[in-house]
């Protein structure tokens, strides 16, 4: 779907993992070499399948595909779930769009709240086209990526677009308990969402209204906050033993 | 190191990864289970080694291994190598101290600006100590961990602590291109470390100055200024084709 919208704007170069790289955040393949073939996935298309995590992806699409040509804007989805709030530190989807903006592409990263094989992309086909305009027309402030993030519902009921905040939500992690066919115990991540953040200007309540959730975001995790105030400044005059 | 210096200060108990998970991010793993065993690293520890990556081993350990317990204090590290500006997005080290962050418990990502396998981790013990100690006696803002680098310094050149911001710096990159012994071609990651923050308030510049750099950090990744000014907002108010 990204792919078809992307051609009615320019010229497009896909490159993709080869293979599923769920919760992969922004890890990148240091220990092992990565390969990148041409794809006949996308037959009418430069396309290329890469054996590294999203991150790669984007690292070998600015410096090796496209090395001696200027890339306008990097789309990165559509992922199937969510990748509001807290999600955007664990989504290899959202780390791409990242990786492109410190590389100073506009970015963003599309997902869809349908975690089903099958998920129906095309209600969200429009809204997602004229997200793509705006930032190829006004561009992104420097550092800049949006996350977008799409309610699971037909075209009519899509309210529009919100820009918000990431809600301050959290996974209540669980492990599945199993032993293995040889007797071994193992464990298996699982979770369910929760929002402990009750204000109405995050992307979790846009979502929630029905609106296409729009988050700018970047890579600067300092907390100014904590920072100015509070009892960090006395580290700064800490007695060590000499 | 980082054993020993929390044995001065309480009940210590290790999860780690059992294999090197350098650039791994804030990766989890959810398509294969998990194995956590009692590693003899530590023989007079509780100490385990899990089969993930550095944030699996944050969530086993809060999950599985101190389920019933309170943890006061979650330390990462010492990692051989800066964590410094754009670095904490990259590093197994600093995400795993982030994922304690996220499950409430004061936390504590630490680095060493030295790549060597037989990097001395002595010259900094006791300014360790006394930030895990000022972390033990004041706590954290909710959310928040620290992102401690130490610069490759004998211990009575370390001018200091420092508190500051993450600096925009980045990598520029490139590929190494080779071909492999049946004829494949591959590429393997390589890059230098650009600092193009001119300013003196960042961990960049704290280091180069002979200071250990804290910066507070958190996960929240909304950009507010992109998000209060800018050519955003016109986005609500789009046109779709209906």
């Amino acid at each position: 779907m990204l792919v078809e919208i992307a051609q009615e704007l320019g010229e497009v170069v896909v490159v993709a993992p080869d293979s599923p790289q769920s919760g992969m955040g922004h890890a990148i393949t240091l220990n092992t070499p990565l390969r990148i073939h041409r794809t006949r996935a996308f037959p009418d298309l430069e396309a290329y399948e890469c054996s590294g995590t999203p991150v790669d992806c984007v690292k070998l699409a600015k410096h090796v595909v496209t090395k001696d040509r200027k890339v306008d804007l990097c789309v990165s989805g559509i992922n199937h779930g969510s990748n509001a709030a807290i999600n955007i530190i664990y989504s290899g989807t959202l780390s791409a769009a990242m990786e492109a903006s410190l590389e100073g592409i506009p970015s963003i990263g599309f997902s869809l709240l349908d975690y089903r094989y099958d998920a129906d992309f095309t209600a969200c086909r429009d809204h997602v086209k004229v997200i793509m305009e705006h930032v190829l027309e006004h561009g992104l402030a420097k550092g800049s990526l949006l996350n977008v993030n799409i309610p699971k519902l037909p075209k009519e009921e899509i309210k529009g677009i919100k820009l918000c905040r990431q809600a301050d939500a959290r996974w209540q992690e669980t492990f599945a308990e199993a032993t293995d066919p040889r007797g071994q115990k193992y464990y298996w991540l699982t979770g369910s969402f929760v929002n402990d953040d009750p204000n109405t200007d995050t992307d979790v309540a846009a979502l929630e209204e029905g609106y296409i959730s729009v988050v700018p975001s970047h890579h600067d995790l300092t907390n100014y906050e904590a920072l100015e105030h509070g009892s960090l400044r006395s580290l700064e005059e800490a007695e060590v033993a000499s």
